[in-house]
């Protein structure tokens, strides 16, 4: 059986496994205060050209969306988002659990455009009843999207043009950003990233760690008091080093980006496969996630070789699929599955 | 100058305000505990024709919305709204303070459709990835809408309908229920709304009272220990006899609907009026809010003789403005807007 | 029969009520938008000698608490406050619930220490674990306490003094805030409050207002956009201008300290003829609340009388009982209760 | 250097590590529905003598407790627990940060008594002011406690009892229990536990995990949709089958056991030693922390070869400190620190 189900379908990358192996019985301080913490930091600070950011780490995806967003919010202010968001969605209701609504704004293929931004923020104040409404305090995008879309370099620096406008920061969700920078459609450095946003994550749970994701803070004034919120959260790891170690190693020798591309590469090869075969794109994904509409006859047929993922409900006679690769992809597999198209 | 912004411009109908005159130096118990209060649920527990309803008094329609959500809601679930739903609009996020998520559902003239609703439902549970989602955990809507417009007594039905089906209680917002009810166009009487809710409110603010809000339970076992939860959410007025009283004089000879018709009779001429002068109406509202689309030009004419809303933000030639009647509105006020056409 | 349960078993001050029916049918905008409010408001800002102070009105104690704690706290801090504070014991959880931790210092007669909160502050700090741990983000107050008794001059600027030192706000509750002013052993004006307290509340519902309460911001930095907070705690009043005429004829000609007299007056008689009668003192209170042990026999019989507040469970042989007397209590009452004794 | 600051200083048990790195490559579904996490709770099922029992696996000991504590909690509700409760003191407000007061009762040795409970329980319905508070609306005790001791098979039947008689759950914290099962002082077997607790957790990141608590519910109706819970906690891991793999790990061959005797044995030498070397035991610990008043000077001595948690403010002349050994703690490890007494 081949999956294609998700990119957390594996354990870690063998070099991650290799290092938590060999400092195994090593004594250190808890809750990220060790020295493998601290050099994770250094070498996410140095790949990022962001010398000044803070950096933490934290277990999961939706945990860190619920941390950050519920740190630089106030009150009395929600996060726009695109209706495709995966705080929207898919985090059984995080945000509003800690008090914040989601306002959403039109999903482009699950990007966010600043023109809808803008849009947003000036109707919202141009209606003089804005102070019985969620004040729109910060922006939440995320690259991939979680359609695999990618954001262009000049579509990124509009979103923080108009964050920076109307003074609110930009959050950026980056649990699948390794495939976005290891794609050869993507136009958005690392540093861009961090020049463009206040705060981000790099994702490590779907890019070769056990788990974990690094956020960085290039703006540390607006999450003061972060670690106890994080504590708070219930996002402290206790044995924090774990989280520092498998950073260390992802960012050594670039290797973060290196088992991205073999995501990429796959998933690709994978897309052109369905593409020939005459199959229908959904959207089009430059990363490694895939989402192809197919007949449901061939879906049966395919489920009793390959596992994927149903997007949205079963229609009646075509349905929308969404394969994944991931770092442990291997080119036999993807051979494999086009085998039994 | 002349005020049409919205229907709690004035205090109480003298009535009211002659019943809290005469009883203004009574001693009695706080929080509820007063034979006024035990009257006024009497009262309307008739009027509904639900004798075995809980009835509650809250201050305003805000705070009852949450509280009540609050505690309908398990923490897992959220409240299927319209988009256009007060709750997920103009009330400052009070329902995502208190945890929950407002899921939206399309608006057709403020109003939500069952098939919506059922289409919401199936497709949430035909995705496998429901338990990672916000569970819809019942239905709000409002009657009027925040447009003005009323359910009728089939679509309260099959929205009754859906929800029983699927379990979720239903619950009806009567922020300006008097003023559906005094309509001609109203198919949904009192007892009827009382008979397909499963919890609702009548309210006073709006409809001749200073303040004040009657939540009616008719499925009491949905909302245990509601009393302390009203104090939680601060929604406990100390002389809760004046809830009681203001609505033990609402209910006694027809008082809440006789006042209600005179706001609608003068609405509905304000609106003759108006198509009659060749306006467009942007909504077609039988209550008595009144929504159409002005030159901007006669909008600023207008405004040095009179006040009314624009409803969102103002347009480049024309807008939309709302009109709104109250149980204190005379014909008079109208004649002379119109007199300014 | 009867009654000092407590204070606001009456409805308003005839003046106010003069005021309420003399205004009733006027049209003015709502939420606070009007000229009555504006005008409570510049009174209540004379009255404190604080001419920069923001002026609030919400409707209730709890739900002031609440929203004003709310305000002046982050995510990762909570509130000292004495053990026996009303928002430790009283208010259902209403701090809790919009996520905060009530951090409790000993009670000293419902009073808090300053070296309380000064060894609060540092044995937190002192601690190496404090980022695992709430902060103390501001401090509690209540005057006159739960127990009736005031802080003194001395004791105010010791609890400002620390507060200042460890720039956390100071935050005084008032629901009482009139009989501690009209008590002679009183020594904190009006004026202090407002100089001392970062942000203080002056109680309306147990002095002669319907209800509502008049939050009083001196370093209105520290509430920005309370207004929306207000609304999402459902403590916006819709009629607003309600709150502003009861607090304008409380403000004017002195009304508010006036009335307040007479309750601490029969207040000091009962008490007098209580200690002549040989009973003891719960607690020696210089204002409206009296506390006594009595005999479960005496409370027995008195109970078929007057009725009076049981203060915590009912003892073996003897109970505590409060007394309250309000703005409307008479002399020929307390002689009427003294004569049962 | 010597180090023993607390349990979680090392990675994991070499077996646990031995079978992560086995299955490293191996691709499963995420989210706990593995066959390993099914084989896991089979496994925690049969030690706990427990085979209705639903057993959910989180990453860490406060995310655990603010997630089971949520669930099993109404809105109107608090969780009582010692003043000492790691809930209360040590995670950051988590508990009310999702809503609930946390009720204290007093603390004896770390232990809440089933009188106190009882009492507390009597004392808040005998108040006719309790639906003014907060409920008492379930039981948090922890085995160990926070000082290391434990409850003896009595003292756990009486708050079993008393939380029987008045319908609240109990919830056992068992963030070290493997060190309270592996002392020979205690009289509570797992299947205890099982047996009078209505949910407990295992925890596995202080004994030979890396991470990881494992939540048994042994009355399933009192969390339904705790799936769901757990995500909107971010307490869901996406590989899920990280946490089967260890318990599984942990469970087989009484491993868990195993490890846990090794640290308990090493505690009670160093104990010895100390009462030896004439040190004063600050509280009577028979598990794998001890708490010692040793004077100032000693300690800073003693700081040159070892790390040791200072317990609470330093003091004038003699401070608090905790020693804590772990699986991973050898007899030299002790041998050595006892050498620089």
């Amino acid at each position: 059986m081949l999956h294609f189900d998700c990119d957390y379908m594996e354990g870690a990358h063998p070099e991650v496994m290799r290092r938590l192996l060999a400092t195994n019985l090593e004594q250190t301080p808890g809750y990220g205060c060790d020295p493998y913490t601290a050099h994770a930091r250094e070498l996410i600070r140095q790949a990022c050209d962001a010398p000044q950011a803070e950096v933490h780490f934290l277990v999961g995806g939706t945990q860190t969306n619920a941390t950050v967003i519920d740190g630089l919010l106030r009150r009395h202010e929600g996060v726009l988002a695109a209706e495709s968001g995966h705080i929207n969605v898919h985090e059984a209701g995080a945000i509003e659990a800690a008090g914040h609504k989601v306002l959403t704004l039109p999903s482009h293929d699950g990007k966010v455009h600043a023109c809808d931004v803008e849009r947003y923020l000036e109707e919202f104040y141009g209606d003089e009843t804005w102070p019985h409404m969620v004040a729109p305090g910060m922006l939440y995008v995320s690259h991939p999207t979680e359609f695999g879309t990618l954001y262009s370099l000049e579509e990124m620096e509009a979103l923080h043009e108009v964050c920076q406008q109307h003074a609110i920061p930009l959050y950026l969700d980056g649990a699948r950003l390794s495939y976005a920078l290891a794609s050869e459609s993507n136009t958005l450095t690392l540093h861009d990233v961090a020049r463009l946003c206040d705060v981000f994550y790099i994702g490590g749970t779907k890019t070769g760690a056990l788990f974990g994701e690094a956020v960085v803070v290039t703006r540390s004034e607006l999450l003061p008091h972060f670690f106890t919120l994080i504590k708070q959260h219930g996002a402290l790891l206790a044995k924090g080093r774990l989280l520092g170690l498998q950073f260390e190693t992802l960012f050594t020798d670039d290797l973060y980006l290196r088992i991205a591309r073999q995501a990429v590469t796959t998933a690709l090869k994978l897309k052109e496969a369905l593409l020939a075969k005459g199959y229908r794109l959904f959207i089009d994904s430059p990363t490694n996630q895939q989402f192809f509409v197919l007949p449901n006859s061939d879906i049966d047929r395919l489920s009793s070789h390959a596992t994927f993922e149903l997007w949205g409900p079963r229609g009646e006679t075509e349905s929308v699929v969404r394969f994944v690769t991931s770092w442990a992809t291997q080119e036999s597999h993807i051979d494999a599955l086009i085998g039994h198209l």
